[in-house]
């Protein structure tokens, strides 16, 4: 398989576009018409443009509105494709994508384009050229690539193909294996897009809300599939039309593209070994067995509140690190490791962030592949200086600067906490409060970046994601999407941000970037834990006493279980699966919080909660709702 | 008519939201429930603090899921509304609305639903409630208010009632003339709420787009009629749910909010003069006669470097203010003012702003009656001391903090050149140019604020507002929306970027608001006024030659047009009524411009060309790509 993406699905002008999508690892681009009309260089110029990139042009596109047209309009249309021909072959391209005709002129009938397409394979064999014609998802008479491919068939010309594009095949829910039976030299292209599965006009849908494979929720996987049973093994093309990525920076959405194109290669390949198409060999898709740790970076004051608070919550301090600056604190199965050395990732972390959670340690079924199916997907292998008794432990680089580490049950790995650790007594004398594991992480980004994590972490992880919920803010809305596995081993949560005002949009502006602003752990008897908590003077989240009564009311719940809840500001949730508790801590800092769940057998994250949640965090943060200072 | 709006539509926290309802002269609010449960008061606080603001609470809602259950859950949704009572009872509020089951579970039937009501009707009674019944447009078994309003006759109760909201009636399109015979009593509220016509499924479209009436696509008044046509005089509440209007700031979107009510109350009675509805006394809607001038604030040098370019555009000096340092140049019907004065509204907006097109003179039909209608509908009146030797021009403050002039045919108004400008003759040697009127006015603006603009115009002149089109720059999409009037002598176009990387942003961003970002004159011969232009000096925008090839074979255009096209760097269009030529300046400073048409019975304007423009400025905007400075 090769990879390529239309011009037009990044911002920025053709220079530009071209430069992101070379240094994304690309092999090919096709070029949007009005890129090249925009451009004040001539054709030959755009072609050597490609070219010193090191990139192909795999076609030119689109040419609207050819087949079935009355005189004088078929002629004309004649006479233009002459002319973008003349433009193709400045450019160095010998494919033109032809789109079914969408003008209300036009006459229908697959004979009479299956007649006009053998004309135009006449002319364009006579230069060397190909022209693929594809089905549009609202072409006026072809709308189904059954219907385009018929034509191609009837129009029985060498230089007459089709263009299968998974969106408009998927948009109209047509079966993909309608596809395995097309002779592949008979697909010139195959052009690549998915989708949130949101009901409406597709055209608009098409033109406002496509994404990358795996970004959206449309079976590109089962399309491909298809395809690739064909023996195809050409380019896989990106043709993303989003307002979105039209907005953005070109360079991490090209990134995005490429990761999507050989993470759908691979999974083609891993599920039908047998297929032709070549894609790069890597490990298979990484199975977590848990968080082993949170990684905080801090100067030493804001360590010593840190610690104190982790007391109150029930941690111990249990290990020291042997050669730096780092402690350890734990509490069940759970690992919070805190990092104040003045050099090194943690410490420029700090200086950008403050103090901040900015490593993740996974537990997973094998380190080292981690990292290599990792880099085969474009991530960007993270490595720091290692000391004596240290371990290198795997690791890759966030999205957004963070670190994630990786460990096993596999050599010294098994034993990183002793091996690098020396045991410590904790004196403090607090209460074990029960936690047990790392529930979920919940990371907070801008809205615009939650695509691009969600397909870094499916695409290595083996993992799902949940569809997206919105969260209500009293300033405006939060988008929250969830990355898990079916053991519930794994979960992050990924809250989007469009504004500053909310609670996680100001997080984000004060800490410069996507961060975690929330650890989730997991008791077994939240009453138990919320007990020892007080009486290791934590003082939970006040939660307004209104929420209670209509939680009674709303699940018929026994009034003296709601007194429970009210008293102890636990917050209730029940879905088809179970019951859900919650207790939240106030936000410290900037908005950073630690939440203590407890699941019977509930699936989610509480997410009709949040809003009862956040006005609560608002209230606190305002100067008048300051509790004394502890 | 009275006036409301549920507290769901605004962002903030309760205390904010009420501030910002009662400062837009709203007489009362729906308070939804959850902003009362995330509220950290009882609801007797909550009640007051409603009161204290001098507002009514019309009703709370909503209660969800009541009728047609089977047991056990529909003794729980008694005991539910009860609880709900209590609530309204300490709010001090007499009315809930309960909208149409959605559960899975329910089991239907417009008895069974008709005999639940009356049982709640009997309950809510006894402590003087209401209930109001609601179809919404996604209910499992009731969906349409024909089939709410047959539960409603059948229960029967003279506390039972039906409420209509236009959403949910529209976005069915169900006939509203269905409205007309339901008894005015038995229709305990309106509410109100408009959306952009895009084809979606109904309950993501209704949670996410709804807008005030009159921003949105659906017949609104048409509804009103109906519902006016009964007798109801009852409150008109707003009930939006809209991600952007949740993400902003309360106050304006109030503001907004209440115009809306105001506008819809006037055009009921403007069409059915003897319906019941008392709305407050207003002049009609303005027919606006054209564009008498445009000011600019500026410094003394840059005021000097606008006259020069004013000067090779074919504009002369034709006048200086008798008593300020203000100077007039005209061209055809075409009046531009330059202020440079040291102090006053102009100085302070340049201040702030930098040289820039703050006031535009509309030439209305009746300038005071403009102000009035204005005045009713919320605007704010904008009055500066006047000087000896000059006239009160009417006037208000447009949305953004820019000013809108009005000038009539009437008493002194009619010569307002006259009797505050000295006449001067103008030695530039530059030719006229044939620029004979203001084509069109085009403001720049945040995405956010362009639903205000638009109300803004169109509920105070006789105008109508064109769908919304995107313009594709190379940086991201900018929406575009034009105000415009029958006859043409009225065309503002609204430009709302999203990002600042794209031209109409950039300019935004260094503007420090919404502004005039460019001035479209037209020419009855544009090859002529390009040859004066070049004559004058002025140099064009330099269009890519690749633009021309594709225009001559999509148009088919004969090839000597075409070549006279690019010669003077002129972009076509042509749609079903006719040919568009434009021809354009560079752009100025941070991005002013100016844009010379011709239209050939062409209505539109040339959104297929703007990806050319914008391509073409941006090169031009790059340092290398800078023509010698004129």
């Amino acid at each position: 398989m090769k990879t390529s993406i239309a011009t037009v699905s990044l911002s920025g002008e053709l220079p530009e576009k071209l430069d992101a999508i070379a240094r994304a690892g690309f092999n090919g681009v096709e070029i949007f018409e009005n890129d090249f009309l925009a451009f004040d260089g001539s054709a030959r110029d755009v072609g050597k443009m490609v070219r010193d990139h090191g990139l192909e042009i795999t076609l030119f596109q689109p040419f609207r509105d050819f087949e079935g047209m009355p005189e004088p309009q078929r002629s004309r249309a004649f006479d233009r494709a002459e002319r973008k021909f003349d433009v193709m072959q400045d450019l160095g391209t010998d494919l033109v994508l032809v789109c079914s005709n969408v003008s209300p002129i036009a006459l229908g009938g697959v004979d009479r384009a299956a007649a006009d397409f053998h004309e135009l394979g006449e002319r364009a064999a006579k230069r060397g050229l190909r022209v693929g014609y594809q089905a549009l998802a609202w072409g006026r008479h072809i709308n189904d690539h059954r219907d385009a491919w018929e034509i191609v068939r009837r129009a029985d010309h060498p230089s007459i193909g089709l263009i299968l594009d998974s969106f408009h095949t998927l948009a109209r829910k047509i079966d993909v294996n309608s596809i395995r039976s097309i002779p592949k030299e008979k697909i010139f292209i195959i052009q690549l897009a998915d989708a949130p599965l949101i009901d409406m006009d597709l055209l608009y849908w098409s033109r406002h809300y496509r994404n990358m494979p795996g970004e959206g929720d449309l079976p590109v996987l089962d399309f491909m599939r298809s395809v690739a049973a064909t023996g195809y093994d050409g380019y896989l093309s990106l043709e993303i039309f989003n307002d979105q990525f039209r907005g953005g920076s070109p360079k991490p959405i090209a990134t995005d593209g490429h990761r999507s194109l050989i993470y759908l290669g691979d999974q083609v390949k891993q599920s039908e070994p047998d297929v032709a198409m070549t894609v790069p060999a890597m490990p298979g898709p990484i199975e977590v067995n848990g968080v082993e740790f949170v990684e905080f970076a801090a100067n030493e004051d804001e360590a010593r509140e840190l610690a104190s608070l982790l007391n109150t919550l029930g941690f111990r301090k249990t290990g020291t690190h042997k050669t730096k600056q780092v402690s350890r604190y734990s509490q069940g199965g759970i690992n919070l490791v805190i990092n104040t050395e003045r050099e090194g990732f943690a410490h420029s972390s700090y200086a950008v962030h403050g103090t901040s959670a900015y490593a993740l340690g996974l537990n997973v079924a094998d380190a080292r592949a981690t990292v290599e199916r990792a880099r085969a997907l474009g991530a960007e292998p993270f490595e720091q200086g290692v000391g004596p008794s240290e371990v290198t432990m795997p690791a890759i680089r966030g999205v957004g600067g963070g670190v994630l580490y990786f460990v096993d049950g596999k050599s010294e790995l098994r034993n990183i906490w002793e091996i690098e650790f020396d045991p410590v007594e904790d004196d403090a004398t607090t209460r074990d409060a029960g936690l047990l594991q790392f529930d979920h992480v919940a990371q907070t980004m801008n809205f615009d970046e939650m695509l691009t994590w969600l397909l870094f972490y499916t695409s290595i992880l083996k993992a799902r994601k949940t569809p997206m919920v919105d969260i209500i803010d009293p300033s405006g809305i939060v988008r929250s999407q969830v990355v898990e596995n079916e053991a519930g081993s794994l979960r992050i949560t990924m809250n989007g941000a469009e504004n500053r005002r909310t609670l996680a949009g100001h997080f984000l502006a004060e800490k410069f970037g996507s961060s975690v602003q929330h650890l989730a752990f997991r008791t077994d008897d939240i009453f138990e834990t919320a007990k020892v908590l007080k009486a290791n003077g934590f003082v939970p989240l006040q939660i307004s006493p209104n929420y209670y009564d209509d939680v009674e009311a709303r699940f018929g719940l026994d009034p003296d279980l709601a007194d429970r809840l009210k008293e102890a500001n636990i917050l209730y949730d029940r879905d088809e699966n179970g019951e859900y508790f919650q207790l939240y801590s106030p936000n410290y800092g900037e908005g950073f919080f630690f939440e203590i769940v407890q699941r019977r057998g509930y699936k989610g994250y509480g997410a009709p909660n949040a809003i009862f949640r956040i006005a609560a965090q608002k209230r606190f943060m305002r100067p008048q709702g300051m509790p004394k200072k502890r």
